[in-house]
């Protein structure tokens, strides 16, 4: 699987930076914001080093999915599903993405404002 | 395909209800949002109606992986995927989802701030 060494997502997959994770599978592994913008803030990300959504292609579209997939069980599991929760994915500088390394956000359990940013 | 004929997105799918739309396949549709909160900022739907995110299965996660991807194709046509472009995907009230059929914003053609909402 792709990796990259200096990628601060891929160094909590391999359990070199510490974390609070919430879900781990083969694929996709889930982990509190550091710095959360809402009672919850969690980050959904692919193990599979992928830089930006601009890198997804049909082949890993499934994945991407997945991670929707998780986001919304999460969701559930942490009592947040009933009264909502929003999804953003960032992509480069206009959107403020931080790491490049693919990753969701989900955020919940206040009042979301619109627009998103 | 499930439909439910009092929804404002499947009758826009149906072209009872005009939008500009921007990419069409037999499973999803894109349409530019009538509110807009960036100068580019679009809708992008499965044809089938699902009402939240909530309602995903791992049967319908493809389908939601490939919204994500019409979104990068629609970026890099609409010329902001250098410059960057957030998606959002909003859940009930605290996300404020207002139409029940599950729908990606993608916003760019501005900085986006953070948080999100």
């Amino acid at each position: 699987m792709k990796e990259d060494r200096q990628c601060i997502f891929c160094k909590i997959i391999a359990r070199e930076i510490g974390s609070t994770i919430l879900y781990e599978d083969n694929d996709i592994i889930a982990f509190n914001d550091i710095a959360p913008k809402a009672p919850v803030h969690v980050i959904i990300i692919p193990k599979q080093h992928i830089e930006r959504i601009n890198d997804i292609t049909a082949e890993t579209a499934l994945l991407v999915g997945r991670l929707i997939l998780v986001a919304k069980t999460l969701a559930e599991k942490l009592e947040i599903a009933e009264s909502g929760y929003r999804l953003v994915f960032n992509c480069n500088q206009n959107a403020g993405q931080a790491v490049f390394h693919i990753h969701l956000h989900l955020l919940g359990g206040r009042l979301l404002h619109w627009p998103p940013g």
